[in-house]
């Protein structure tokens, strides 16, 4: 590539936390680029759009970026907002991130931080959400930083398989702890809720969601899970094809259509 | 199965629109139904979670059920509340709708309906989320009904594949005008972001987002695009494991390791 590529950011903890300003002077080392984030924290909010409420576009100055903006709206509307109105051509490469906390394994589907990755790859776009596994307020973002850069170029130069993002997992240690890169798939694993009940001062009671990550898969080193908990980058092909393909043979053996002939000829016969 | 099933139900319209009222009417006849659902409309949530707010959870009697509630939070979040604090045990079934509108395709991945059945699959419970393809007031969810019945029992003879649930599409017919149940893959299709530009009464801007679905396969008819088009309706087996096998052997082939220890070797010599 002979031109500076064109890298569109974004990220889910918001156009002013410490990771997007960690991942924003990172990728300045590698091509031009433009941020558009949410206004505000959006952690959780997997692939949410807003439809049923309008958006506030407002450019800012937080990251000496001559295309810089903030919405009021979700990861995924920033991307869509970014091919829509803000972008005049398709960017070479969209990252979001650094977030500020993990998303391994099926954290992806929540993790609002990916999710901004995936609509970038359905919109053809090479994507990939960076995550930092550190959620104190003190987190270093310096090595990530670094990390992002190798992962950018690499997506850059290699190009990246059709359909398909990236999510990256970073440990939270220095650069030099760090053992490698490793590619992954994701772990199974779930959360255990338990929400936290607690009284309002009126007596009523509410609620807080927490839980327990349960990762059923402890051994398996080719899962994520495995990579960072070894202090490697974990690094998984992510796919918004989420069709269950394995699945496909056994339900074409259900009987369903024979229910329906028999419920349709009940109602015809009605008739 | 001797014992009547526990039938968990949830939806994204909101615990009082028709789509929830035509599911519970149909579960009736199949199990013992517990409800909750959001209390406020919650389209396009996808797999959002509530984690930065609290959350109330309210008894109700719109479905003359014994246990039903409303929760002032998403879809995912109804179904984390239910398995949590108001089943006694895992439910054989977590069914998920009617959805006022059309969720096939890409669209599985914005939908709060398909998420929380997307979530009950995490939870380990056989799930199905189905969604009406007409946003008309007046839409018809009779045919729904009996097509939701068809495909519940299915499942509760049959069980799923593990980590599988179902997304189940119904064109807006006459039951008798509906071909039958078609078993299909997610059709390849994005959305062409239309954001339309208004001003406020103060002359700033702000934004509604509308778009345009494109379909890239068209004449595929082993898609649920298809099949919906052509009066069938459509059944996709639906994973959360994200992780995009096929693109794993070109990552392992990138050189993301020799950038990393060049970069580590760097750092290791400034010390």
């Amino acid at each position: 590539m002979n031109k500076r590529p064109l890298i569109l950011i974004t990220n889910d903890d918001g156009i002013t936390s410490p990771g997007i300003i960690a991942l924003v002077e990172a990728m300045k080392d590698i091509g031009n680029v433009v941020v558009i984030a949410p206004d505000k924290p959006q952690s959780g909010v997997g692939h949410a759009i807003t439809i049923n409420a309008t958006l506030r576009l407002d450019k800012t100055n937080y990251h000496n970026v001559k295309k810089e903006y903030s919405l009021s709206g979700t990861p995924v509307d920033c991307v869509k907002m970014a091919t829509d109105k803000i972008l005049q051509r398709k960017p070479d490469l969209c990252v979001s991130g650094i977030n500020h906390g993990s998303n391994i394994s099926v954290n992806v589907i929540y993790s609002g931080t990916m999710s901004a990755a995936v609509e970038g790859a359905i919109d053809g776009i090479p994507s990939v959400g960076f995550s930092l596994m550190d959620y104190s307020i003190g987190a270093d973002f310096s090595a990530s930083g670094e990390i992002a850069k190798i992962i950018a170029k690499n997506i850059l130069l290699n190009g990246l398989p059709k359909d398909i993002c990236l999510n990256v997992n970073i440990p939270p240690l220095k650069l030099s702890e760090i053992k490698g890169i490793k590619v992954c798939r994701q772990a199974k694993a779930n959360w255990k809720e338990e929400f936290d009940e607690r009284k309002d001062p009126s007596g009523r009671s509410y609620y807080w969601l927490t839980g327990e990550f349960i990762n059923m898969e402890k051994e398996k080193e080719d899962t994520d899970v495995w990579a960072v908990r070894n202090n490697y980058v974990s690094v998984v092909p992510v796919q918004f094809d989420m069709t269950g393909y394995s699945a496909l043979p056994a339900l074409e053996k259900w009987k369903m259509n024979d229910s329906f002939a028999k419920k349709t000829l009940f109602y015809k016969s009605k008739k």
